[in-house]
Order: structure tokens, then sequence, then C-alpha cells
């Protein structure tokens, strides 16, 4: 899989890239990241990215030639699966669309910045919006870091322990059971007495009655 | 306002805050942001943070004791107002919450890794649990990087232009209108004829329609 991240800041992508599991899966070869400065393709010599808003608003509008320029070019390489932009007033993010976006070849995610893009960029160029939820940040380049950190995660290989991931929150639609480490007792603090027991069936049957009570009390609509 | 983030890939925020509003914050005194290793907690000589999980699963679990004493340092030097831990579990991170932490004093955010953090530590050491959406990501740090990111853009000064921040997105509980920026024409793809009008009260008119045709389409229930 293929992911290529167009931002203003991509220092802040690369560095966290550099720091997570996504250098791993870079280094395996198991996920191409690539990082591309917006500036880059701007065709002002101040490679100004951004200008004020059409009918005078507070904030700055991200401009549609550099945007369009780098994802031409990129497009121009090979075929891409969708073109991401990610969006508080996007398709929520969850858990399902990491499993499909994890089954694409070739994605582009581009960050959001300032007061937004030009819409036109969202009517002409972008595929599919994506939010990670009601919420609005400095820019778009977190939710494509998480983004990115969900999906390849989920390749084969990525984390050395598949069956990990298959027993995380969600995977099987309940919230994952509690789990303890040593000690067995912290300052009376006690693991309780079943995962200490050894008896297998009995354990599995402990977590999933913890998961299901923990969903139906907290997540009743994960249930439905 | 105080933010303290405790985490064992503490490189990994540390250099996201180093390329993002969180550093203009801090540079001008508006917020401090401490980032703590919690590795220098350990007192085993490895600095190991986590242990397999009592009962046998697939994973590793993060131990109570170096989370317990990096937490107790922070507290024995002033008052927390919350202990927030992120989890897919928790509950959901919006707009609201990201307003009323933006009102605390001093917070501290554990980003969980690996499996799942001892259940002990849920139980009796935090006060918050926080979900940034329903999805699995390799650790807590970009759910705290998010949270810290969406609190300190709100606070007086750090945004250049607090207009800009009322108009975002939620906080008026409507998506935000259609933006645009020169080119007028773009290859044939025009800006609505209105927003050149120059006529401001026409021009607020068509954002509201705008704002509140896209919010009943996509997000009905932003309406209710």
């Amino acid at each position: 899989m293929r992911i290529d991240l167009i931002s203003v800041v991509p220092e802040m992508l690369e560095c966290f890239f550099e720091h997570s599991i996504l250098k791993r899966a870079r280094e395996k070869g198991l996920a191409e990241i690539h990082v591309h400065n917006l500036r880059d393709y701007t065709t002002n010599k101040h490679r100004k990215v951004d200008d004020y808003p059409f009918g005078g608003e507070a904030g700055m509008v991200m401009q549609i030639q550099p945007i369009d320029a780098c994802i031409s070019a990129l497009k121009a390489e090979r075929d891409y699966d969708e073109v991401i932009f990610t969006s508080p007033d996007g398709q929520q993010f969850d858990q399902p669309m990491a499993n499909s976006l994890s089954m694409l070849e070739n994605i582009i995610i581009l960050c959001g910045h300032y007061k937004g893009v030009d819409w036109r960029v969202r009517e002409h160029l972008i595929t599919k919006e994506i939010s990670i939820g009601d919420f609005v940040l400095t820019g778009g380049e977190l939710p494509a870091a998480v983004i990115a950190d969900a999906v390849v995660r989920l390749l084969p290989g990525v984390i050395g322990d598949e069956q990990s991931a298959l027993s995380d929150s969600f995977q099987d639609g309940l919230l994952a059971p509690p789990v303890y480490t040593r000690p067995a007792d912290y300052n009376g603090w006690k693991v309780p007495d079943i995962l200490l027991s050894g008896h297998e069936a009995k354990i599995a049957e402990w977590r999933y009655d913890q998961a299901l009570e923990r969903t139906r009390r907290l997540r009743p609509d994960l249930l439905k």
C-alpha cells in the first residue's frame, strides 16, 4: 500500500511517522508513505499557498492551484483509489472504514489548513471526505496521521502480533475487556482471582462477559 | 493552562508539538506543555514499562508502577483538574468537551500504548477517559495530540484571529459554509457570483443558507 500525504507542514507528519509504527512498516517494505510539501507546487515566487477569502471573512483559504498541481503530478505517475480530504464535515472515520481503506493500493490524503481549502478543490479533485470527529483542529495533519496509523497497522505483518489486533476494541463489535499485568497486588489493589486461576475456558468466559457488560453500559449503540 | 503528557514515545509528541500551533502557544507563554518519558519512572534497570497480561492473552500491558510514580510526582508539585486517559472506550471527544477542557488550569494526559494499561490505573488513578473516535490506533499519543491541539487553540491569543475560531464548524452548531479564494475562475470552475458582489448582507445570508443546507443534508443530528 502507498499513501501520499500533501501538507503545508510536512515536517510535522515526517517527524511523527519517524517515531511511529509507520516507520517499521516503511522499513519492512509493507507500506510506502510519502509526504509532499504543498509549497513545492506553487507558481508564485513567495511559495504562498493561501489567500484571502472572497466575500470578506476572517481566516485564510488554501488555493486550488498548488493542490491541483500536486495531485496531478501524483496521478501522472500512478492510479489512485481515493483522493481523501480531512475535514470536520466529512464522513465519520471508524474501524470499518479503516479496514476498507487498508485494502486499497494507492491513496492520497490532502491535509487542510487555515480556514479551509477553496471549495472547488473539494468539488472537483477530492473523491472522499473524512472526519475523525466533531471537533476543530489547527490543521488536517493530525487527522491524516490518525487515518494513516489506523490503516497501516492493519496491513499484514506491520504489528508484531496479529492476534492482538483481532482482539482490539471494535473488531468484534465489543469494547475490550479489562487487562492486568504484574504485580498481582499493588498497594492492595488486586487482580481478579479468575485471571490467576489458569482456567482457560473460565477466563475466556469472564473476558466475554466483561466485554459485553462494558459495551452494554458504555456503548449500547454498538450492540444494535 | 498547563498540560502534562505521559508517554512511552515522548519524541513523537515533542516533535509534533515543535511544528504545531502549540509551539507558538508555548513561546507566547499562553500554555505550558510538558512531555514526560514514562521510562524515567520505572524502578527496574531495563526501564521496562510493560509486561505480559495475566490470564494469558496476546499483546503487552502497561504496568501500574511507573504510571503511578509519574502521576504522583506531578501531583506533588501542583493540583490537577483532570487526569485523562485516551482510550477507544472513553467518553467521545467533541467541541463542547474541548471548550470545557480549555477552561481548566492543569491537566495530565496519559497516553496508552501496546494492548492497554493495567486496569487498576483506570480504576484508581484516572479521572476522565476520552476517546477521539471508534477506531483503534497504535497508541494514545495521536489522540493526546488531538486533544491538546483542539484545546490549546481555544486559549485566548493562541490563534491570530479569534473571529476565525468562532466561525469554525460546530461552534455555532452548524457545518461551515463553502469558502473560496483567488482565482475567481480556475480552468472554468468559477466562484459563486454572490461572493464577488460586495453586498455584505446578501453574502452573510448566502453563507447562513449554505451552512444550514449542508448541515441538514450531511449532519441532521446537529440540528436536533
